[in-house]
């Protein structure tokens, strides 16, 4: 059920992660699958444009934002128990375009907490919306990647920190944070007066036997939820993704932009996440076990020629946070690009932090091989 | 050549457009034709689908941003004989995105003067990047819609304005300006300091029999251009623009800013483009000569049914700027809807100013005929 492509084709499909890679190089840097898109996204994206959809995204509530949200919110009880009340959600570009627009309308001024290591971008949004950046820094010897809460609080109070950005499921370390992690994360957040803005685009990619998903607006009703189907069903180029707000003055505030502010959705986006929340369940079921073993494959790969290479297990994503400290090798990433690998530097993600790499591993076995030798390469003396 | 859809194809194609109007009515207010979009477009975007091409657009240079700048070139040498160096381009997901982009990059601190009446989101995005928006009001009664150049001068020195965004050909007005009034504009601008940044979205909708269209920056090297294929070509939802500069430091800002600043680009948006400044010339012909068709038979029913109305030569675009003042009706768009016809009402575009409306012509004569029927029942007493 899940289509390999052959390199040919995802020079194609994919001209960032693939297209943008030196040809003899493989990538497995951007997080994008190699694998196809599921059949019925293709076709209802195809029938779309034989039908010439193609003009202005609704920018207010119609048929299409309207299936989009429902769609989410059947998705969310199917998978999660959660029940979410239908009408919550705005449609914006992507969970980065999401990020800035709710910094920019819903977040007190202040300080924002950026637990680290983090996704690049969440740094740079705080920045171009003009929010002191303040990084929460875990440290890389803890047995876990479970948020550090006394350093947290430590941070929130000498910094007077106002908003946090939480990952949850958590890029690059692959945790999904426990319910009980969440709740202590609310009571603390709300005893100092701090808003959780919350990214979840990993959530249906939470792997067969790893701890279930909690939906942090389920344990935190004053939270604002930016998600997508996109990275799960591989459609981040059709830009849509969701803005969710339990409150209603939130939601208010978060529409009441001009388009100017918030322009960035399509509407063959809005079809592919509601035919993806909608009609994808048996494809996502094959995805997430095909990534399993994907991932335990590079374990098996990385105890073989990498031994003293550390992962902590990866519960969701298919992005594993590898640390390859015990080699010496300051930037390993470069070092594995010299021997036509291409990975993420680990620094990108944790500024200042020497000898990680984020590696994506949401291809096939036999590329996973070279990246694991590229990285041998790159690291072994 | 031009293939007109049936209201039901319509009501499907365009959700903003047709979508969000209430059946019964005819929509004539946002700036999308009733026609089927060129088939190499819905041809290379189809087989783009197909191939999975709905990931990360590249955010460096690389081959799909580059096949697009090379083929605007193209098309600007062969259009307008202006000769642009390759490379100067960088994408954007739309032109308000890159009017954005540009206000937050290249923008001097102070003021932006709007020439008034203008395109919405122009305020808006000069009040999203925290300028002052000093709008400089034309005379209604004027005999032509030309640049008041003494009006903008004494704005410039009255508000200290360091920036100036130009629609050229121009919406609402449908004015193409000539080339003494752009080379004027630029010896104005150039002696106060003054950045002009251009929108000539509509440059390739300049109609048969009107002045040539003289690209801003061939007069004037330190603009800088907004423009995309997405209007003639009817693809704005899939979100590619261009923002242009002919000086390397502009270029080098523009392209040094972070994903979080600049991520709205698609790859199909980048494909059409390509397609459409290079393939779709007969098209583009035919198009032009309908839409002067729908622009004669609109003069010739308002003159019937409507006699007071005064419309200036639609030069370029399909959007006619009708001055309905003689009628005593303030508000007509809104008086028309009453009656089933839905088009913009002139104080979006002009605040302040009553008894002028925007009609979209871009549609068959059937429901041109039910435009200008709708207007009259609104305005007639």
């Amino acid at each position: 059920m899940i289509v390999d492509l052959t390199d040919a084709q995802l020079r194609r499909a994919l001209p960032t992660k693939w297209g943008s890679t030196e040809e003899g190089t493989v990538p497995a840097w951007v997080a994008e699958t190699d694998y196809q898109v599921a059949l019925p996204i293709l076709d209802a994206v195809g029938a779309a444009v034989a039908d010439g959809m193609l003009g202005y995204a609704p920018w207010h509530d119609t048929l299409q934002a309207a299936e989009l949200d429902a769609a989410f919110v059947a998705f969310a009880q199917r998978h999660w128990g959660w029940t979410l009340p239908v009408g919550r959600s705005t449609v914006v570009g992507d969970v980065v375009a999401g990020l800035r627009l709710v910094l920019e309308t819903l977040a007190e001024p202040g300080p924002v907490l950026v637990p680290t290591p983090h996704y690049p971008p969440f740094r740079e949004v705080v920045e171009v919306t003009g929010h002191e950046l303040v990084m929460v820094e875990a440290d890389p010897d803890a047995d876990d990647a479970a948020l550090d809460l006394a350093a947290l609080e430590r941070a929130i109070v000498e910094s007077g920190a106002r908003t946090l950005i939480l990952c949850h499921p958590h890029n690059p370390t692959g945790r999904v944070h426990r319910r009980h992690e969440l709740e202590a994360l609310r009571d603390l957040t709300r005893a100092h007066g701090v808003r959780v803005v919350v990214d979840e685009i990993h959530a249906p990619l939470v792997l067969p036997g790893s701890p279930a998903f909690v939906p942090y607006l389920s344990v935190d009703d004053s939270a604002v939820l930016v998600t997508s189907h996109s990275k799960t069903f591989s459609t981040a180029g059709l830009h849509a993704a969701q803005v969710i707000t339990l409150d209603d003055g939130d939601l208010a505030a978060v529409r009441g932009v001009p388009h100017a502010q918030n322009g960035g959705a399509s509407v063959l986006g809005m079809i592919a996440g509601t035919v993806a929340w909608n009609d994808c369940d048996d494809w996502l079921e094959a995805l997430r076990e095909r990534i399993a073993e994907q991932r335990d494959l590079l374990e098996k790969m990385l105890d073989e020629r990498l031994p003293q290479a550390r992962v902590r297990p990866v519960e969701a994503t298919y992005l594993a946070w590898v640390d390859l400290r015990a080699y010496g090798v300051e930037r390993p990433a470069e070092a594995a690009r010299a021997h036509h690998v291409r990975v993420a530097e680990g620094s990108d993600y944790h500024p200042g932090l020497a000898g990680h790499v984020r590696v994506n591993l949401a291809t096939d076995a036999r590329r996973l091989g070279l990246v694991v030798e590229g990285l041998a390469a790159g690291v072994l003396r």
